[in-house]
C-alpha cells in the first residue's frame, strides 16, 4: 500500500470522528513505531500524545521510544502498569504468563482510554493484517481501539512501509514481541517466522493447496486452527 | 419476543462457540439478573459462572445476587474490584466520577476473562436495546462480552420477561442504576425514564415526526446525538 494513499485515509478517518487528536501506546517494537509516523503525518505530531506503558522496565525501549516521539514532537509519557496489573492478578488468586500478559493489555487499553478522554482524543491502535488474521491479540485489551491504521498491512509490509518512511533502523531490527513475558517472541509462540506466516496466510486466500506444497501440512493446518478459533476476536459479539 | 425463542437461540450460540460454561457479571440489577435465568435455561444452571464485582460494598445486592444465583444452581461468588480500580486511579494522577467508572467497567470485564479461560467459559453480556442504542455502556467495559443475549429488548421489554420468567420482583422494582457512583440512576443520567427512552427509539425508526410531536423537539434531540455519539462503541474499529 502506498504511504501517501494510507495517510490520506487516516486523515478521512479523522475528519470523520470529529476528533483531531490521537492516543497511542508505544511498545518499542515496529508496528507502533511506524503508527507513531503515520499519525504524525496525518494530523500534525503536536496533536499525538504517544505513552510506553511498561511492566518490565526495559531502558533500550524506554529511550527508544522517547527519542522517536520528540524526533516527530509528539508528547511522551511513561506510565507503570506494574500496580493495576498486580491488583488485578491478586484479586484474581492465582495467575500464568498468559492470563498475566491479557491483564496487561487490558490494563494498556483501560489507561489510553483515561487519557483519550482528557484529550478529547481517539485510541489508534497498532495492530498489523498478520495479528488481526490469527487472533494474535487480546480482545478488548490491544484490540480495544477506535481505528487500526496498519490492519490492511501484513507484518513484512510493515517492515517495509517503516523503512520507506524513515523509522530508525532499531525498531526495524528488533525482534517482535509482544512483551508479556521475559524472553517472549512472537515468533517463538507462532511456531513460524513472520515472513512464513504472511506468505501461508495470502496463498490461503487465492490458492490454498499451494500453501501445504510449500510449507507443509502441519503449519497450514496450525495458521488455520488459529484463525478459526481467533475469527471472534474480529467481530462484535452477536446480539441474540 | 418469545422466551423460548431466545434460550433456543442462546442454546444455538453456544452450540457453536464450542462451549458449554458461561461467565457472568451480576450487578444487582433486573438486565443480568434476567440473563443468568436465561443462560441458566440454555445450558444449565450448574454449567454458569456468577460474580458479583462491587466497587461500593452493597450488602442488599450482595444477598439478593447470592441467593437468585443458588436458586438457579450457579456458582457464585464476590470479587471486590476496589483495588484494581484504585491503583488505575493512581496510575492515572487525577480522576473523575466517569473516569472511576470507565475503570470500574473495565476492571470488571478483564476479571470476568480471567474466569472465563479458567473455567473454558464465554463472558456473557447483559446490555439491553435501550443501552446498545444510545451507547449507555463502556466500551471496552461493560461493552467487551462475547454475545448479547438481551440486545434485542428493550429495557421495557426486559421488565416484562422478567416478570414471565420469574425473575423476583426485587430486582424488578430496583431503580436502574449502572452503580458508577453512589446515588447514580440510569433515568437520571439519561435525562428521561425507560419508558420515554423506549418509545422514542421506537418512533425513531418508523415515524421520527411522532417522536417529536409526542416528546418534544428537546428530548428527541438529545436521543439523537447520544447515538450519534456511541455509534462507534457498536461497530468494530475501521482498517484503513
Amino acid at each position: 500500500m502506498d504511504v501517501d494513499f494510507l495517510v490520506g485515509k487516516f486523515k478521512d478517518f479523522f475528519r470523520a470522528s470529529g476528533k483531531s487528536k490521537a492516543v497511542l501506546g508505544l511498545s518499542g517494537g515496529v508496528d507502533s513505531a511506524l503508527v507513531l509516523k503515520l499519525c504524525s503525518d496525518a494530523i500534525g505530531g503536536q496533536n499525538v500524545h504517544a505513552y510506553y506503558l511498561p511492566y518490565f522496565e526495559n531502558a533500550v525501549d524506554a529511550k527508544q521510544t522517547q527519542d522517536w516521539a520528540k524526533q516527530l514532537g509528539a508528547s511522551y509519557a511513561v506510565l507503570s502498569i506494574s500496580k493495576p496489573v498486580d491488583a488485578l492478578c491478586e484479586t484474581s488468586g492465582k495467575w500464568d504468563d498468559v492470563s498475566r500478559g491479557n491483564f496487561m493489555a487490558r490494563v494498556r487499553m483501560s489507561l489510553l482510554y483515561f487519557h483519550a478522554r482528557q484529550h478529547g482524543a481517539v485510541v489508534v491502535g497498532t495492530g498489523n493484517k498478520s495479528e488481526l488474521k490469527v487472533g494474535y491479540f487480546t480482545k478488548y485489551g490491544d484490540g480495544g481501539v477506535d481505528v487500526l491504521p496498519i490492519g490492511n498491512l501484513y507484518k513484512t509490509d510493515v517492515w517495509q512501509m517503516a523503512r520507506d518512511v524513515g523509522v530508525p533502523s532499531y525498531f526495524i531490527d528488533k525482534a517482535p514481541s509482544a512483551g508479556l513475558w521475559e524472553g517472549q517472541t512472537d515468533e517463538g509462540e507462532l511456531g513460524m517466522t513472520y515472513t512464513e506466516l504472511d506468505e501461508i496466510l495470502q496463498l490461503l486466500e487465492e490458492r490454498p493447496n499451494a500453501a501445504v506444497q510449500k510449507f507443509g501440512d502441519e503449519k497450514v493446518t496450525l495458521v488455520l486452527e488459529r484463525m478459526a478459533l481467533g475469527e471472534h476476536k474480529s467481530k462484535m459479539p452477536p446480539v441474540l
